[in-house]
């Protein structure tokens, strides 16, 4: 029965070692789970002082690492964890296919909407699984990850209600030290995510780089985050992920007490990096728009961080 | 009959001897109207040096000006222009009471709205009037204006329609070489010169400083200019002002021909100056609102400039 459990033992790959792809492939492997990374700039550090996490829920090193500079040279796996920015995805389309088998699994840990879309075109729809990840990382040196806080992960099937192969993995992925659970509509997941990340994700950017806690001791920016989780939210609900509204002020408490928090668009944007506009505000937009949603705010903030956040205006 | 006509050789004052007030003030005066400036930082050199006007219309220098430190100084007019930043619109309270006699008139040179429902509640309704000035100025130096194009005042009353004092104004600014125009609606011309000011005044500032060109060279920016226009003319015509939307078409083809045009807000926001968020953008929001328009757009971009031009934030 293809696509229903992993074999003992399984290979997992990941592809995109940036802070995500680290935090997670370094939690598994630390847990002897048989784990290779793609890496570039970190692998020869990575070969020879190993993987470093620094974290409030204990800093652990990874001595040895499997990294590797291709995908030829880590072969076929049973499960690829994708965590590359979906601004790079373009580049999956070479980097996939030497990881694949019959039954390989596609993970994709990446913001937004689009990217189960994009693997699934290419790769074919069983393969493709999502999961959300709510963690606050950064990657300060080669093979150094600090981890701020948070660090659950959300885990579901691309257009299907979970699988036993999805159920193995949110259970061996919980064992692993990550809290993790199944998202029963990934879809429905992806759009709750999205009711804070439009708002203060793009608010970071467009009012100045400033952190949460800037934009909630403004009272315009206050009403504006509201009436933009409200168009995702309407949106959703036009799509048929029903969100409640009272989303919203959860939200909007929630993120007080994050205080001077620094979205992880800002932290892309300030460090000069591509921020990933399409995935968190351009397919939301256009699928709200599809939906016949008012997304008038959504469009606005959309359309500056497309200019804010170009080669050209960032140069 | 009270604010019938003005008598001959009338007094006028100008308030607020920035750009726009030596501008259309010099013109006046060269004209040999008898005009009163009231100047702050520019006192003493205008009074050694005159008011220096460039223009690709012919410079011109005006030796001898009636130059004063305050309105007291003044005294009574027949006219006062009013041409402050609305952002000090507070200060008129003290700087005009020195000036008014029965019959004096105030005419708000001021940007967008708010300024003559202001100066009625503090004056009296019938002593105000207002204009729309479609120039583009910079004050260079102490006494020195830069006039870079256009010029065109459109002059009406408020709250009522055009009075024989109206038609007057018109007629002898329109001879001291100001192409002056009798607005029948004051409040309907303020909307339609919004519908221009609120996406390229604003966009210039919130997509990253940027002149009119690049606003009009990218394509998400010049969809949200048709939509931020559309919003504005909905929220005009559910006043009772109508605006056709093929106005639309007309604005955007117009720009074109202005080529890398910085809009004054787009001026005052790199020189450091307040930026009059209020009258452009936080006015037509709230009166778009009250009407019941849709005006998302609007909002966004007010409250991105709001904090964006908050002097914290310029700090």
């Amino acid at each position: 029965m293809p696509f229903s459990e992993f074999p003992p033992n399984y290979k997992i790959a990941v592809v995109g070692s940036g802070a995500v792809g680290c935090y997670y492939g370094g939690k598994l492997a630390h847990h002897g789970m048989n784990v290779h990374f793609l890496m570039r700039s970190d692998l020869e550090t990575v070969k020879k002082n190993g993987l470093q996490i620094r974290s409030p829920d204990g800093d652990f090193h990874l001595r040895e690492v499997n990294a590797f500079a291709s995908t030829e040279e880590i072969g076929p796996c049973d499960l690829v964890l994708i965590s590359l920015k979906t601004t790079a995805n373009k580049a999956l389309e070479k980097l996939i296919p030497p990881l694949l088998k019959e039954n390989t699994a596609l993970l994709t840990l990446q913001n937004g909407f689009g990217n189960e879309d994009f693997l699934a075109e290419r790769f074919g729809t069983e393969r493709v699984m999502g999961g959300l990840c709510f963690v606050c990382l950064n990657r300060v040196g080669h093979g150094v990850i600090e981890h701020y806080g948070h660090g659950a992960l959300s885990i579901g099937e691309f257009g299907r209600s979970p699988q036993p192969r999805t159920r193995q993995i949110v259970e061996e992925f919980h064992q692993s030290g990550i809290i993790t659970q199944l998202a029963e509509n990934l879809v429905t997941e992806r759009w709750r995510k999205l009711v804070w990340n439009v708002p203060f994700n793009g608010l970071s950017i467009a009012a100045g780089k400033i952190t949460t806690d800037k934009i909630l001791a403004d009272e315009g920016l206050c009403t504006l985050t509201r009436n933009l989780m409200a168009e995702v939210i309407d949106a959703a609900n036009r799509e048929g992920h029903p969100i409640p509204h009272d989303f919203i002020e959860e939200q909007v408490s929630r993120t007080y007490k994050m205080n001077d928090y620094k979205p992880s668009s800002l932290i892309d944007y300030m460090a000069g990096h591509e921020v990933e506009v399409e995935s968190i505000w351009g397919e939301p937009y256009r699928r709200g728009l599809r939906a016949g949603a008012e997304v008038g705010r959504l469009e606005a903030l959309y359309f500056l961080l497309k200019k804010l956040t170009s080669r050209e205006s960032a140069a």
